[in-house]
């Protein structure tokens, strides 16, 4: 096998992390000894052992002069593991292909240069674009301190969230709504706007029905400017799986939240906008605190109308029923204040769709100018 | 082979003919003779000779004792060529089966019994539900008299035909506008709302690169009830190929079109409805009168909306662009007055979705309880 070869295996590995290792990235590594591999690995869950040291494990006496591909720059620090580089090292490998440098602070080219400064062969680059596409939300989330956030939404063939009357529920068949539990399931965060915690009173949580999965409950965010939302709402029930926060303002009284901070609901007081609205870039700077990598936005059409002309969004998912709805005032999915000038529309890239039993879901990453 | 795989053979010639036979269906024929294939045929564009006939045509000789298989009824009378029915008798043909009965006036099982009295084994119903749906349009024309109706629009993944200042060119790729002129050629005719030729002004050719290909331009008609649009519209050029139609009310003072009429443009003054426009049955049945089979509707959202409340749509065609425009009064591909219940949205099945260079095409036909 080729060199490329060895690096597509790292590549498929670290996949296998995909949705399970924030605030980590995916990482995947391969070790070739005369022509075999002998050690595999990828990164576990926060906190288990990264990519290399499974492989070492893996690979154990054959570790001694063998060659390790790894899809991302071995870490140089002590966090909740310690350090890969030196444990590459100890191990006694020859030679490193790394496929792209970790931007983070803390390897920052550090890692390589732990390894080249022990007379390891370090060669960076092969499978770079490939790499960053696999950990593109993590590497946003380097550069910016700001989750990768994708916008979900459900709509007639006709672009239409609900019928003029404002009737909605089961737009998509239920394996769209099946995927959308399985898309929580891969995600660290959901946000919602108050407007659909009124409107359908939803709990948010990861309903997946094979008993096998590890289920995963993202943390649920509603922001909640001017504390309208009653709290009593079910996403505020403290016997739900995982955790919940109100994003507010000053506008909303903290004896209106007393009661959610005594049931251990945290509650995030942040800026306002020019309009007196939660500012949604500190919103995400605030996310990003808590280590989130990844957050769902799942509506409704005010947050996500203020998302688009932000230009926040990364990715979307779009379920596209087979109905026709129609009417002028029947809502979209995507409220004001809209882009006004078609040379200004939010591009999307990378475009898949899938026929899920009838509904059409479409994807894409939203293009940045960078 | 099997009767089945010869049938399957009759309905890949069948669909050889798809968009030139009408206002005739497309049939396939196969001859068969001690168990190999000695003839072939397929209804050419309306004057040409049927399948059956260029079936034995192409046998020769080998007709005589041979089993014929038909995807429909042949014909027992005569219009523009002699029955194939009596061609099959005088060819000598020992047995024939047909997938299914012609419900025609004119045929209507006659064709059947035809054969039968001539002593010809007659065995209906083979493949009958593939039959059917190879020809779905010619059966809704030939059992309402009127067109097909595919409704055709492009929009953003958010539902948008435009920006909220009504910017609205060049939504979809070159693919995609190449694709809809493909649509043209296959169409008996294009249907568009006053509002689209007045904000558009378009020609509504077919406009194919590929010099080999068969163009057909179908006949544009103009629903425009109260004479709105300007008789030197690109749409009414007597210098454009193909024909073009004003379909008008009694509003509408003959003064006003006699230019077109000097032209040699027809002009159809029909019925009005509840609200002074254009009565959308009358029309189809108008259309119907001049043996169009499929007519493709280019919008604009008014009668397409109009279309959609009143259930005129058999197909939806809806070429979707990987952009995000938003804003909750940019319009919509499907007008008012929309469906105001879940329970009466249009439904659609047998949805296919395609990946054009990035927009994705979804379709389906719209599901008519019977």
């Amino acid at each position: 096998m080729s060199h490329e070869k060895y690096m597509e295996r790292a590549f498929v590995l670290a996949n296998k992390g995909k949705g399970r290792t924030s605030p980590n990235p995916m990482v995947g590594a391969v070790l070739v000894k005369d022509g075999h591999i002998v050690g595999e690995g990828f990164t576990s869950p926060a906190g288990g052992p990264h990519a290399e040291v499974v492989a070492i494990m893996d690979a154990g006496e054959d570790c001694k002069g063998s060659t390790c591909y790894v899809s991302l720059e071995p870490c140089s620090h002590y966090g909740r593991t310690a350090p890969c580089a030196e444990a590459l090292i100890d191990a006694g490998i020859k030679e490193v292909y790394s496929a792209i440098e970790d931007p983070s602070s803390k390897v920052n080219g550090k890692g390589h240069r732990m390894l080249e400064n022990a007379g390891i062969s370090v060669k960076v680059g092969l499978g770079k674009e490939k790499a960053f596409e696999i950990n593109k939300q993590w590497f946003k989330y380097i550069n910016t301190g700001r989750p990768w956030i994708t916008a979900k939404f459900a709509v007639s063939l006709d672009g239409k969230l609900a019928t003029s009357t404002g009737e909605s529920q089961w737009i998509t068949n239920e394996y769209s709504r099946n995927r959308v539990h399985q898309v929580r399931n891969m995600s660290d965060a959901i946000l919602v706007g108050s407007g659909t915690v009124l409107a359908d009173n939803p709990r948010l949580t990861t309903r997946i029905s094979d008993a096998n999965k590890f289920i995963r409950n993202p943390l649920r965010i509603v922001v909640d400017s001017a504390g309208s939302v009653p709290l009593d709402a079910h996403i505020f029930d403290p016997k739900l799986p995982g955790d919940s926060v109100l994003a507010t303002t000053e506008k909303t009284d903290q004896s209106h939240y007393d009661v959610l901070l005594s049931q251990g609901i945290s509650v995030w007081v942040l800026p306002q906008d020019d309009k007196g609205r939660v500012d949604l870039g500190s919103l995400l700077d605030r996310v990003g605190q808590e280590e989130i990598i990844t957050m769902l936005v799942e509506g409704g059409s005010i947050l996500l109308g203020s998302l688009v002309s932000e230009n926040l969004i990364d990715h979307i998912k779009a379920f596209v029923a087979p109905i026709i709805i129609g009417g002028k005032s029947s809502p979209g999915p995507i409220g004001d204040p809209g882009i006004s000038s078609l040379a200004d529309v939010l591009r999307l890239d990378r475009i898949e769709s899938e026929n899920i039993n009838g509904d059409i879901l479409i994807e894409g990453d939203v293009i940045h100018d960078l």
